[in-house]
């Protein structure tokens, strides 16, 4: 079942804009371990916040991202940009009106 | 650019699984109008929610289906599944790992 991850990125103040340009930098490994989407936003309401949507093939896909050096790599280059505040959702999805 | 609206609706206690079917029964309109993702789901640790991740192409696409007879009638058909509860978030895309 395709695994919906929702969140919300708590960025430094200043640092959103580094924040987006850190995760948005091309990756080809994230498809190729079952990333579908990975849209990464921001709403200059909430200046200080990324906004993240991902889309899995699964919820195993994930979680086994999680652990590759990549990602890993990554996510300690973002850490400096992080203010802590965390936010969002997961879900199963059941299925969509653009599809039968 | 691309308008990301994330959602989560509360359901009337034993009206998720319904209330899911509703909203995600096929429609052709909604990627006629610019939408280009509309993921319903469901999550265990939260019986009486329903998760909505949607991508439009842009945010006027989004504000514009809303005035569709179509949802304007899927809404109102939803209207007794619907708790009231109602959580989310919504941001303009500014790119993805996934792509250049």
């Amino acid at each position: 079942m395709v695994f919906a991850n929702v969140g919300t990125l708590g960025a430094v103040t200043g640092k959103r804009d580094e924040l987006v340009a850190r995760l948005t930098r091309r990756s080809s490994v994230l498809s190729e371990v079952g990333c579908i989407a990975y849209e990464v936003g921001t709403n200059d309401a909430e200046p200080d916040t990324v906004f993240v949507v991902e889309l899995w093939k699964d919820a195993a896909a994930h979680e086994a991202s999680l652990a590759l050096p990549e990602v890993a790599e990554a996510i300690a280059e973002a850490r400096p940009l992080l203010s802590g505040a965390f936010g969002g959702f997961h879900f199963e999805v059941a299925g969509s009106p653009l599809r039968d």
